[in-house]
């Protein structure tokens, strides 16, 4: 096991499996694509495999509570294409950055709440220094599968 | 001719004139950007020269397979823009990330659908190898010249 | 004073103070992320520390000339923080990419006129090579604390 492993485990994490696509949709795109030592990452909702785990709009169906866990769980789905697609996470040298598009109700803002559920969990297991990241927090009428929240992002890749 | 110009001709596809401004619009930005190996291409849509293709939400004034056929509209626009900026198509080695921004109507979400209609040409000329790419595909409000679909794309040229 | 100071100084441009978090709001990012020799800047608004200068929908609270306004603004938060992270803003070499969104009221579609206000600033400062940039301008349904325009860029660094 790889450090990063090793740090999951001590804090009771298990990944989910990685984003796969639900019956009836095809995927013409690679989940992370690695060019010249970065890894760009895909847009991630919460996703077991090809099973949704949280729908709504936030604001609406979702508060901004829920929305942050659904964060968490992007973050946790974006970990499993990276393990599934690098091999190994330790191959990660640092965050460089993440979007999140954040599937919003009239009238809700909160967008860097929700998006924080995501950076929370890269800075938990990551740490200050290799997880911090620049970022920017959209709200948008409406995400694949009803997310309420999608994150792409960039890391950067040991030579 | 290159192998990429011979490939388009073997696909019966001609380009476009490149993307250029509607009259009354002032563009402020280069079409295509290239720094250290990589071009980043700005947001275009459906378009031939400053002539808009399609237009509309999509799920209201247009349909899955209309936008569908936008998007590889979309990916036609950005291909010419390319052969104007880089001089030679065969000067690209690779697609690195695609995303895909669509003008939705209340209660669409099949953005994924929609943006395959770009990644469906990309995957085509380019082939399953030098043309995969990661992706994001986003549902937003409102679209310059009302475009079902925008794409902002990152491709890797040869050394 | 470096000369892109100068520059600020000829044209009568003060910076604000850098972006910051305003009062409850729990900021998980760096404002700049540096990574090999590209500068990524988080999402920027219209702001003066942590506090915002413009807000409300475009095309419903503001019209589009008060909105290219909050885009000029997005783009001197930018170089205030441009300036607080890479300590000297002679360290950029040139600008590569910008992404602009714009909270739109329905209707709303000259997003590009609105980010053309950023834009505008950039090439005033750092002239027609250096600050020429790809970009895309999309309309979104929200933005963070109301902005009518959120920008997030890339700029590449001297050797």
């Amino acid at each position: 096991m790889g450090a990063i492993d090793d740090r999951l485990a001590e804090l009771g994490i298990e990944l989910p499996a990685p984003f796969a696509a639900p019956p009836g949709v095809n995927f013409l795109f690679e989940r992370v694509h690695v060019h010249d030592g970065l890894a760009h990452i895909s847009g991630h909702g919460p996703m077991d495999g090809e099973r949704v785990l949280a729908a709504g709009d936030v604001g609406g169906a979702l508060g901004v509570g829920a929305a942050a866990g659904a964060g968490r769980l992007t973050a946790l789905s974006i970990l499993a294409s990276l393990r599934a697609e690098l091999g190994d996470l330790d191959r990660i040298e640092r965050w460089v950055k993440a979007t999140g598009f954040v599937n919003v109700a009239p009238g809700f803002n909160s967008m860097p709440a929700v998006v924080n559920g995501f950076s929370e969990l890269v800075l938990e297991v990551w740490g200050p220094e290799a997880g911090a990241h620049a970022r920017s927090a959209i709200g948008v009428a409406a995400l694949p599968f009803d997310w309420p929240v999608e994150v792409e992002a960039i890391v950067a890749l040991r030579a």
